[in-house]
């Protein structure tokens, strides 16, 4: 792909992530899209044929984004405590952003189109902060903990206030409660 | 109100709920409550004005009932434990009924109507489980816990669960897991 080329689709991709995450997945439109990014009919198909097209692409780009700080971290064989500690900053500052959440989008997605890929995003999220948190204990730095039972909790916890950040005000000691529960399940130091 | 008109605003809440359930806040009109509820638009009318009245009494009965249970029974001096014991089980019956949730019903009502109405039921149902940690700590049952921290993982992984129960299948383990941990947090004694 050239430069140009590839500046247009990441400029879609951006475009498009603020819509789905304003307007949810199904009211935007091809339309909608050539508008916000000023492209043509053909410049936006020339890349994307569909919404759901864009969308997809989204999600698989979060997914592979969140993936990638985990696993190469853990074979370099950073600090379990470390990883955790940004992963879970890292959520903080999302939840502190409601007006970027996809939740909406993700629901309408997947009643619309397909339940499918969310299953597989969910399942890689899960088994990613499984490998973590079994890195820690094995490495002696976390509790030994029940591991499925607190990935849920930190999966759960933060999807609740992503949806419900966008229907009442949230103040930043929601989302530090959060993370330092996690925190206090899994650090023998004091946090 | 006469034992008829009782039932029939019973009929018309029962049915909206499910509407509502199934088909989020914003498309719900009048004639689709006549619709669903057989009656005529005089005899629905009599008792509500809009879906959004019908929607708010729905909201505001869900949260009186909720709260009677842990009050009443707070005062009669049931043990913290039992009381939260069933609060728990309940909620695992509701993590397992995606089907009953309002979740996109209420972000749907937060978006076009009113964000107030959510707050206040949030906050008194942040208050209702605070109370119940609070009394059990005092009572020497619980463990001392930060109760602001435990009641919002609480709250968010149940509306986390709620919300994504929606959009991928998910079985019982996941609803044991949040309460089992929520368990683990408060007692002295062996889950």
């Amino acid at each position: 792909m050239t430069a140009k080329k590839e500046r247009t689709r990441a400029l879609i991709l951006e475009t498009s992530y603020t819509l789905f995450a304003q307007h949810g997945f199904s009211k935007i439109t091809m339309k909608d899209i050539c508008d916000a990014t000023n492209l043509s009919r053909g410049g936006l198909y020339s890349h994307f044929s569909s919404p759901q097209e864009i969308f997809e692409t989204i999600l698989e780009g979060l997914n592979q984004k969140d993936e990638m700080n985990f696993y190469q971290e853990m074979e370099s064989g950073v600090a379990a405590n470390v990883i955790m500690d940004r992963a879970l900053l890292l959520m903080e500052r999302e939840m502190a952003s409601p007006q970027d959440s996809l939740s909406l989008a993700i629901y309408e997605y997947s009643g619309s189109v397909d339940a499918n890929l969310m299953c597989h995003f969910n399942q890689s999220s899960e088994q990613k902060w499984a490998a973590l948190i079994r890195y820690g204990i094995e490495g002696g730095e976390f509790y030994k903990v029940d591991i499925e039972e607190l990935v849920r909790i930190i999966l759960y916890s933060y999807q609740g206030v992503r949806m419900w950040s966008r229907i009442i005000p949230m103040t930043p000691d929601v989302f530090r409660s959060i993370t330092s529960h996690i925190k206090k399940q899994l650090y023998r130091q004091k946090v």
